[in-house]
């Protein structure tokens, strides 16, 4: 399992120092690594825990003197957390699923597996799937009827996939999501509480009256793009006609909500517990912090970055950096903020200025 | 696989124009559609998209003229979103679950499964647990002890049903989700920080006092009404004595929490990620927008709709609609947003003013 | 299944009074106990619906006359809830697992299984895995290689248990929680977009560069402390190099989302839907209301309460009481709320005394 301080520099494209044929075991924070482990280094302050550690080789920022450190080798990283991506690839070993297909797994005939495939213990795939080669699909995952999951795909376990989904190459999902549930869409026979709310603005009180939901059925599916990674148990509804739509290099992290119909662009960023109503249209590149919430049926344009916990209830242009609910412009929200603050000590400045002035004005 | 133009109209009792004879085997968006498919054209913007697809046949508003669009049969729906619900009813090819109990379901031989019930893969069905007609329970679902299921469910691949749980006729189950979990209710031996922050309103600072918690069991259950549907990873809690208690006909979205002992009306629509805590009640025919919060012990009247992301943190009467956190009127909170943006500006303008009025009172 | 009055009493350390050998087989809310069910009236406003139930023995607060109430016998509560957590410890008839290793579950021959634990249907349990004595683990969970789980452990159904996941004695887990997912953790080669919004604030429009999302990978784990709750389907990350820590007693509820590097102290109680990004420190005994956020690498200080929604984006001492979006200490937070609710008003306010003051100036 050991990698020479050259291997990893040449896997990272980045320069070696010192005893360049020392082998490593593994990763470690300074203070914590052993000799046979190498230190991450590539922030400064971490520089002085390496001599409470042990380790005799760094990764190390531009600039770090690796001899003046007591190190033996280093490995220099001009921009650490993209090292730290390399150097992380380099040692994972991988999800733990066992090559070739478990006894116990449920597999229709009509299914196609892939070359080089792995099929954990319980899975169940229907019929007609078709799972891509090297697939890896871990314990008790479903894979609906007609569903395709493209090559080198990580389906971990206890994920559901339904009827129809498709799925790209290179895709990871993690243990518990569910991509293609039924969308939450419903109807009344007359017009709904909620419909008279949005045409009134809440102006009016809701009649008390009888009003029972009748289902709009999901005949769409979900399509994920190559190189998409989705959290644990992140939902993913089906289109109701077209397809729900996550386009490539799109990374969802846990426990997010994505409504029917939705569309996201490429190489988004979608972090913990977003939600997005359905029918949204969201752009390449956007990056939406924790706990986002979206509105159905709105534009969010390409290069959009939202703070954590930004509601948008409406159409952003591109290029818009967000914060705050409801969502406006990050620097306009920084002042929002400052003034709202300051907001029970200016009441009182402007009491102070009604009694001086109306008062005043009373006795002239 | 195909339905006649006239099939479908007398589904939905709608009106049928034209070659009401014209066979069609699937719904499509009109920029799309096949000469096959039967293109959905209720919303006047997508009437100019019908000349870019192939469809012969739409369903449009009222007030279109089919003939001139070059159509050779159309259906006209009054109320677009309620012929959707009957249109993808009519074209649902149903959820995949395959007829009769599969070999590796494992079944207590005192449970009951009601006849025509289809039980998928790797099912697990406790003690005493009972089935009803014609359900269907697919891959990797558990059903605890006692729980009962009623006539014409659906319960998705995965779902959990706690021990005890009762679940009404035609209830539909998204994957992954969690009914009957044990609630969340903790005690410390003496006075916590928390509820000295609740009597004070957070004034004294909390003293960093030992406090370990004691769980508070949960001995009561979950009863889901009829024609209830819950969303994929979606988690109710069991009550602690009495149960916690879904209506008939509510529908609650993915990703929502509700917490032990709530009990929620009927006819309800709770959006994705909504999360009630324990021991409120809401009332009939509330709607509640994505990631709205409610607070525990709190009463919702019926008929309230709340916006998107609204925060509740008290009761509400009938008929509020509320948006904002917290929570206040509609109307009221637009009000509020409109002041919050003027609000550095104002800032400004009464700084103005306090120098103009107590400086020059100053010098007089 | 009968317990005497003194049985429960003493099991509680608490007084019981009148016929303390009658029996109960249950508790319920007084107003539907029936003549064998132990009535919970601990709360005055219960008092009332005494007559309306069957019950002849009564849990009652100190003070309560029990004689008065009809009773034949009661049991005195002087913390109400307290005594809640011993009623229903002891009523409890258990998660509902049988004993011993089902035949269904794929247990890898290196794993070993602690005497008396219990091995429900389909659970796979992974290479050189330990399972404690007395632990139990529900249908359908899965264990990763490696793994470790205490003694007297419930994992209830569906809970996913990645590799290397080190998991205390007593531990509850709810079904469908996801231990040891990978981080949320990906770099672009060069500064992206949410790089630089970071660096200004959000002033600087974001260009339209191309930019694609590499992978950190999870090399860390997951710890949780003995006697520590996780919610039905929460999700908690794995570290990327050390690991992402739960302290003893820690309870999280459901739909949790605990990012990567994450350190949670001792004895917290982190309520439904909150969600903490990567890298952020907790202290002990914090409380965190349902639905909070927390950014990633900010510090929270022991003994922090906060209420439910409250939005943290930078460290917070301890002690310290919060509310609000963007968090801030809750009295101030109630002031603001009650300025913000007068805001409007208070608007015209400074409108008129705008053209008061300035334009009586332009006219002197």
């Amino acid at each position: 399992m050991g990698h020479t301080i050259e291997q990893i520099a040449a896997a990272l494209g980045a320069e070696a120092l010192g005893a360049v044929d020392l082998e490593v075991t593994g990763l470690a924070e300074p203070a914590r690594a052993g000799p046979d482990q190498l230190a991450l280094a590539m922030s400064e302050k971490f520089l002085a825990d390496l001599s409470n550690g042990a380790a005799r080789a760094a990764v190390l920022g531009a600039g770090s003197d690796w001899q003046a450190l007591g190190l033996k080798a280093a490995i220099i990283a001009p921009r650490p957390r993209y090292a730290l991506a390399g150097l992380t690839a380099a040692m994972d070993r991988g999800p733990g699923i066992a090559a070739g297909v478990h006894a116990t797994a449920v597999i229709d005939a009509s299914a196609r597996i892939g070359a080089g495939a792995a099929i954990g213990p319980f899975v169940v795939i229907g019929r007609g799937a078709r799972i891509g080669a090297n697939a890896r699909i871990d314990a008790h995952a479903s894979i609906g009827a007609e569903a395709a999951i493209g090559d080198d795909a990580v389906i971990h376990a206890g994920v559901r996939i339904g009827a129809r989904v498709r799925i790209g190459d290179r895709v990871f999902i993690q243990p518990g999501a569910v991509i293609g549930g039924d969308g939450f869409s419903f109807v009344t026979p007359e017009k709904s509480t909620v419909e008279r709310a949005r045409e009134t603005l809440g102006k009016a009180a809701a009649p008390a009256a009888s009003q029972s939901w009748t289902r709009i059925h999901s005949l769409g599916s979900v399509v994920l793009g190559d190189d998409v990674e989705i959290g644990a148990n992140t939902a993913i509804d089906r289109g109701t006609i077209a397809n729900t739509e996550i386009g490539d290099g799109t990374k969802l992290d846990n426990l997010v909500h994505i409504g029917h119909n939705v569309r996201i662009g490429r190489d988004c960023l979608i972090c913990g517990q977003v939600g997005s109503a359905g029918s949204t249209v969201i752009g390449d590149r956007v990056v939406l912090g924790g706990q986002c919430g979206l509105s159905d049926n709105i534009v969010i344009g390409d290069d959009v970055v939202a703070a954590g916990a930004t509601k948008i209830f409406s159409n952003v242009p591109s290029g818009r950096m967000l914060m705050g609910s409801p969502a406006v412009k990050m620097d306009t929200q920084v002042e929002i903020y400052k003034a709202m603050r300051r907001l029970p000590r200016v009441m009182k400045t402007v009491e102070a200025l009604q009694k001086a002035v109306f008062n005043r004005g009373q006795n002239d």
